[in-house]
């Protein structure tokens, strides 16, 4: 099978396609960043299973003329990897309802209607069979068949950065649940009456995992007089917001502010993996996300410590992996969709 | 079909006949507590879809002679309400290798050892196919087919008792996990750095919804000098331990320890309720057990409305409602088994 993956988010689309016997040729057009993209190519290599990623591209995402404007893009970087394909695959950035193909809430996208038959617009315009998910369902699909999921049967991704985005595999097969509306975990409660995360509800994983929400209280702590050296980190990388690398800076210089919040965001992450085990029964959790990304596999590990305190289940302790696809999990994600679909 | 249901607790066997277009007739024999019983089952009545129980039987479960004293006594009472079936469920107070058959992991019964195939000992005695499950995934199971979560699809059952055990229903059916470990609900992580439970991890939704662990932190609060009458009540109830019925004596009479561990219980049920709702995409919660009998609907209630604080998908609002079958979830549920595995 020849498979087209795309990831359609807020800001970009990146598209590949993948074969699993196919030639070894990497071919990269419009790139945005392509230096970026090509190394990332030609860094995964070869994938598991003999499969292989055969040409990329990488564009803006229009940021006006809605969803047809979109689609022309995503039919347009399609072409540019080969319309040969049994089919395409698209992980979007909202909540999808898979089945019927349409987008039903949540995206970010400029004059972006609820119910947007998104499938069948690029269907229509490459005429091939398309598919619709959530991107983050199809990011844990892709490092669950061919990244650091790889042989588990029963795994959660998760991704934290901005906020915390996961997706959930049981007996093999995305959790998306009668809505679409499955595995928004980083609105599950680890401290019921706790802190307030920049959206969503009271004591959220999010509340204490997410950048924002940790910007947020990192502020709010500020404004009470906390000492802080967030502020002139950021400033110094010319950086409007607290990213990921401003904390890990900060924490290195041994900022009690940045320490005590990631400290609290390993606590939180800890409790909500051992709270999703105990709960499902997994074998894996795979972390990626850009805190995950800054702090790197020390991170990881902490958080899988913090989890082992809360397991109950006698003799199981599920893997806790860093992610392996890095920002193709998504798009090659996407094209198992297709495979998932068409067998 | 006829199907016999067996919910084989630490205490007693409670055994059923269904069918689904049989006699109506009730026939009670061997019960250890024989008004309570039968007047359960005509209460029951006729069961949802047509089914009802035609024969019940319930004994105590015997304390010494390990899985074949219990084996026998199980086929006993299969015998008194007909060996004239198709098939035997039997809902196990443990985990449970549903597959395989076998009793893995975490009975409190007498010289029971691990890795027990207590459905073959059964299907020995009696000649009949046998199977065998967790005794709350099969109530879960029980409610969902025929009681308070008939015409879900995704459903989870909570039972709050001396402990919380639960049953996790996806896409029609039990969610069990690969080592057979999952729905472990009471363990969940709802206040991360929390409370210390009875058992399990520190901060879990047992911490503060499990009526062991309300006790333990009631008495502790006393060592320290609180003052409350729930000694008091319990005394003149003659009970040894905090029951459900003491705590609700205790809240009635304004007692502000026993006021103050039930607004944490419904907190912290509810936190767990959105917990699993945003994870999981579920239709429907029923709530059961000792504690929700004890302070009744209103109690169902208020836990609903503390879920609904914490929910984030649009438009979509789970039910929670009081479990519909008492003591008989479990035998029901466990019948539902043999249907399930025959079919």
């Amino acid at each position: 099978m020849r498979l087209i993956g795309v990831d359609l988010g807020g800001t970009k689309i990146q598209t590949i396609a993948l074969t699993q016997a196919g030639t070894p040729t990497v071919k990269g057009d419009g790139i945005h960043d392509p230096d970026d993209a090509a190394a990332e190519v030609a860094a995964l290599g070869e994938l598991r299973e003999g499969y292989r990623i055969t040409a990329s591209s990488r564009r803006l995402t229009p940021t006006s003329g809605g969803p047809d404007a979109i689609a022309d893009e995503v039919a347009d970087t399609v072409r540019t990897v080969g319309t040969d394909a049994d089919g395409i695959g698209i992980g979007f950035a909202g909540l999808v309802n898979s089945e019927k193909g349409i987008v039903s809430y949540g995206t970010n996208m400029a004059d972006f209607p609820n119910g947007t038959p998104f499938a069948k617009l690029v269907s229509e315009r490459t005429g091939l069979p398309t598919f619709i998910d959530n991107d983050v369902n199809v990011a844990a699909l892709g490092e669950f068949r061919l990244g650091a999921g790889y042989g588990a049967t029963d795994m959660m991704g998760v991704w934290v950065g901005t906020g915390i985005g996961a997706g959930i595999i049981l007996d093999g097969k995305v959790r998306r649940g009668p809505r679409g509306y499955a595995a928004e975990v980083g609105h599950i409660i680890v401290r019921f009456g706790g802190r307030e995360p920049a959206g969503g509800p009271t004591g959220s994983l999010e509340a204490y995992a997410g950048r924002a929400s940790m910007e947020k209280t990192a502020r709010a702590w500020a404004a009470k007089g906390k000492k802080t050296k967030l502020f002139a980190i950021a400033e110094a990388k010319g950086k409007p917001r607290f990213t990921s690398g401003v904390f890990r800076k900060a924490v290195r210089k041994g900022d009690k502010v940045a320490k005590k919040l990631m400290r609290d965001n390993v606590k939180a992450l800890g409790a909500g993996l051992a709270s999703m085990a105990n709960a499902l029964d997994l074998d894996m959790f795979v972390v990626g996300g850009g805190i995950a990304e800054s702090f790197g596999d020390d991170y990881v590990e902490s958080v899988a410590d913090e989890m082992r305190k809360s397991l109950i289940a006698p003799n199981y302790v599920p893997g806790v992996r860093p992610a392996e696809l890095g920002d193709f999990s998504g798009a090659i994600g996407a094209s198992m969709v297709v495979e998932e679909r068409l067998s």
